[in-house]
């Protein structure tokens, strides 16, 4: 073992514990608390397990699990940013940019270089790992939001266009999973949980 | 899409979903509160991505993250069972077998048969998989009672005889994360946090 090695490792390691006390603005079936980081990202990599019979393509199992892991841990540096927050969206980019290199900056070398390649393809969908993982990214909340009577749509009074818009990009790594996620929504705009527009 | 295939997928991972409520002895790092059950699987799968290569044997990396992911839905119905307890630990077979049925009975028949699978090979260490899996489970609360000078240990008054114990069991999965462990444990032995005897 070369200690060296190792102990960066653990630094890292130690470091993203940080994620399970970053909140998101998706509360837990049952309408619990909100959900942290940590537990949204293993939600997304048993799905992406569980349901990758629906990909539209083959993809690595592993390489996608592990992005869906780390894909929020530059939200330890930069915060959570929620999907619907217009404002933060446009400030996002250059945060999380300067967050990853900090935090996977921990790991040794190629580990580091690998991981921060894992983020950058899950952002720009390059691969069809980072598309079916983005699938997932999409579903989770929207089956807890479904759960809850879409309380957290109606809180943040969260429109048709806006969900639609999101989940439409769900296409991209999976067309069957897209189409249930419309009707889903649709389904939510009829019992007055997404408003329409 | 298998429409009755897919409700029950979507309502397995819905159930899972109380994993996030299910607290553990350990408390994360900086002595924060106590960790779940799904914060703590999630740390463990990406451990096992990062620290592979300590593996004594070859393993299959998607099937070993998804037991880690997986391994403690059980503790849904059965709860949380201290690995220092030793009245608990008499019941919590039964107690989680009678789970096992219940929560992954919710999947599609060759779906359940192979989580139940997964879990059972984790219990038994039964494969390559299973055994750095379990190193894994044993090496992150050790990690994180380390970094908050061993108050987990403290509170429960456990003795090196019990921690030396748990981590031998390590050296199954990896000899050298076995031995860090080793090394680690007497640190705190001397350092207090950990009792002699």
């Amino acid at each position: 073992m070369d200690q060296k090695r190792f102990e960066q490792q653990v630094r890292f390691i130690l470091e993203i514990d940080k994620e399970k006390n970053i909140l998101r603005q998706t509360h837990l079936s049952g309408h619990g608390r909100r959900e942290n980081d940590a537990e949204h990202a293993w939600h997304m990599a048993v799905m992406i397990y569980l349901l990758r019979e629906y990909a539209n393509e083959e993809f690595d199992l592993a390489k996608a699990m592990m992005m869906a892991l780390i894909h929020d841990i530059v939200e330890i540096d930069a915060g959570d940013t929620y999907a619907y927050d217009e404002e933060g969206l446009t400030t996002q980019k250059e945060r999380e940019e300067k967050a990853a290199e900090r935090i996977f900056g921990l790991l040794p070398e190629e580990q580091r270089a690998e991981l921060e390649g894992l983020f950058a393809e899950f952002e720009a969908y390059a691969t069809p790992e980072a598309r079916f993982a983005r699938t997932m990214d999409n579903l989770q909340p929207l089956l807890l939001n479904n759960s809850n009577s879409g309380a957290d749509w109606r809180e943040h009074g969260v429109s048709r266009s806006q969900v639609e818009k999101r989940h439409l990009t769900s296409a991209r790594g999976s067309k069957e999973i897209s189409e249930f996620a419309m009707k889903l929504i649709d389904e939510n705009v009829k019992k007055g949980n997404i408003r329409e527009g």
